[in-house]
């Protein structure tokens, strides 16, 4: 596990993933973030950051416009043809959200590769720094405590768990919805109230906040009319979301989209995130 | 939902069933406990018992010899042949692990029919009275308590997740071993001591109490010498389980195969789950 | 319990309080908010006001300068012995922090009179806006999640015991410091770590977060040297606190005193815990 | 604290103790367990038995006569004038339950002396025993799951608060009684349902178990009345206890008291504490 790392582009979460390896006693070497002060004085090239390290890691997500490394503090594109071309067979590259094209670029240059995102347990990790994100906006945005408050999640995926158990923890009165009867016996055996989805409108009403995490219209007009006026809803679903909040709004209902709270809320802890993964990868290979 | 309906057959849990629809206020016909004095004096027939409902329930398993409905508590054999010729299509049969012939007969004669064993809420449900019944076990055969014990659970599908909450609950250090990446960041994320199980050698000399969920060979001789002479095993895994009982009785560890605990430790818990699948299922139904 | 109430002066924590009254359907008489647009045409006198309720409801604390009612939201002065002059032996006051002149006096005048800040349960309940304040702070100021960051909690009295209920809920890794061997067996109970206050410096080290509770100088230069530079200190302690602030500013260690936490983080909740306590009061007295 | 100890009398948990200290690597005479095969060829004396050790640890309680220590394991008396008379004013005698007579002796003779059973972590750690050994009674002798039963536990002392955690840890409706209104905000504030004592009548109709901590008459005629004929009834408080038992008998409710549990359901954990506390004495003595 000796291995040597390059970090390629990425944002501020890419310079503490940087930082968190090194401090476990990894040679890294950083590249791609010339427009900060710190590193502005990079003298190494793309071709020797990439000989560098036995496993380049990029950023999340990988590319943004097809054609270069995400690099949103590098005054330089990195070209991602140009970064394949230089490394070796005996090199791999970890990114975030890869292309088909990249992958099959990557199969053709038998350049091993994983894309961290894809990972399950990464995903599971990730919506700890997501639910704890939804909760600081839930106490600043609200005159009441959320201990005794009455909250409903909408939908028990990965984000929907980890949110509950931690409302539950802070001792709030926590309902969460969702369809399927093995999801509402686990609601339940989690010391929560079960939801039926269809019976939302009956629960509503009496609700201080609403975290939706189902990504698809589920807040409608319809439902929102049984929403108290002083309730605020978070909408954690990737857009367009789960709420209508055209019609939330011409209700004076407080409405909020919170989306990329990982990086916002704990960028440290995403970088933890995304370096565990990193490490289970590396280990899975190696068996 | 006023239907009516009839316990055919099945041991206490299937009695208990019948009480919880009474209270329910549902109307009820038991048949098939005619060596019970309470129910001795049956003069009903089992042509009269199927014609009185619309739902016909019966046990967990249905037949043990794929002609009779399951009875232990009947004197007369309850041929699975004639039920299905006294019923009509208005009518559905609910049962537990009903076999492919049984399956292929019901649906000849277009009847309708659902198995409340394969429901996953009901498994979701029925791991409580498991694990609680495991629980049971541990505080009668060992002289220190849970709290502050040093406990693992091998696995974390249904039972594991339920059993490994409970001792949380009460105190344990609970330890819980798997080998996906994901199921590991679960069970870090609910606050236990995530072991990948490649390390359960390294965790297990300092164990109290060992539960398996896992159905197989887990825990075989090498494993066992790792086991401190004082732990207690308690295997909940269907036979022939993941233990090695015979190299454990060798080495003079406490090992016990702990099976239908649902039935033994809380038979009224087990019957209101099959309760609540049932409802469950015909409330799909009409939808 | 019909009683009428007249909330006299205060902040818009009284005002909340006047409220949450009238949701619970009494009889309510606002008086001393005039410089608030919603308020300023009242027409009732000092006199009227009083004369209206059974129970005058004055504010926390009672008054500032031991001459009038505090009531930051009127022109005009409200002096207290005016009010205790137009009370009738039949009517009670109730308010926060009298001194013991006011006490004298009510006394007597022969006037019913309760203190809700020295009730205990007011104490308790008011540790809840305290905690969730204090962990609001905790995750706005640290690029890190609660869940699996090290937190230390500095005293296990009424604030101490609510916040670490809360971290752990959430999944922090929560210790507990306090000097008495009952607090640590209690601490350990709750399934905290507990360290003894004369081994902080050996913990302190590898905290991201110090909550301290103690209102005494516990966080001295000499134990600010074994903190982590980012680790954060939140003092929860009523003023001078327990932190020496100056060091901790020259050692470039983040210290936060946060004061007066229900009012700011939860004004409705804050104004809910005076409400109760209220009716606890009556009740107690009706018997 | 390289202390030698001498074990002097006892039952069992006594000698769970030694063993224990041994463990942790101290010099340990055994005496006064002459019954037990392992001890029965014990040739060291009282005398040298006494002048052995550093700390002379007696049994809980340490007498049952007033003149001997209480010794169920040993064919031989053991004045306790015999024990002092040997003693010097080095050594120390730890103990259970010293009644004032010997508390007088060992002050005339300049013993330093010490009961652990006043201290209140004893009393906090002998809770946890006491609270697991209530609920394996009540896992034993009830046809349902604590998951999900209603219970009730009168009281919020030591136990009460020990034992509602862990009922709540296992997923019970948790119910928990008291008078005072700060008891009944902690109650809330730890997520059980708080019950006013004097509104008893109404919730206890609905429980499956009643755990009465309190060691006064509670559960009278009256009350019992309000019991369903299910529910079982654990009696945790000393003699005569809280429960009407022969009321309790005529109405066939099943009520038990469950009494001296640490050393019945958790011997090892009973014998932990006590050498916690030990250790806890000895080491505020050294301060």
């Amino acid at each position: 596990m000796g291995f040597k790392y390059t970090i390629l582009g990425g944002d501020k979460r890419s310079l503490e993933l940087g930082k968190l390896l090194m401090k476990d006693g990894r040679d890294v070497c950083i590249y791609g973030f010339d427009m900060l002060e710190e590193y502005n004085n990079e003298t190494v090239s793309l071709n020797e950051a990439i000989e560098y390290a036995d496993v380049i890691v990029g950023p999340l997500p990988f590319s943004t416009d097809n054609l270069n490394v995400n690099a949103p503090f590098s005054n330089k594109a990195i070209s991602i043809d140009m970064v394949l071309d230089f490394m070796s067979e005996k090199q791999m590259i970890i990114g975030g959200k890869f292309n088909i094209e990249h992958e099959k670029k990557l199969k053709n240059k038998n350049i091993k590769s994983s894309d961290y995102f894809k990972r399950e347990e990464m995903q599971v990790l990730n919506a700890i720094p997501t639910a704890e994100g939804a909760i600081q906006i839930a106490m600043e945005k609200t005159p009441v405590t959320i201990h005794n408050s009455n909250v409903i999640v909408l939908g028990y995926g990965r984000i929907g768990r980890v949110l509950s158990k931690m409302l539950y923890g802070i001792g709030a009165n926590v309902h969460v919805s969702a369809r399927k009867y093995s999801d509402l016996a686990w609601i339940k055996n989690y010391g929560y109230i079960s939801v039926h989805t269809k019976d939302l409108k009956t629960y509503l009403p009496k609700m201080n906040v609403v975290f939706n995490t189902i990504p698809q219209m589920i807040l409608n007009k319809e439902l929102l009319k049984s929403i108290d006026s002083n309730c605020l809803i978070i909408d954690l679903a990737s857009k367009p979301g789960g709420v209508d909040f055209e019609a939330a709004r011409e209700m004076e209902i407080k409405a909020i989209s919170a989306l990329g709270l990982p990086g916002k809320a704990a960028p440290v802890t995403a970088a933890m995130v995304i370096k565990d993964t990193i490490y289970n990868i590396i280990e899975e290979l190696d068996v």
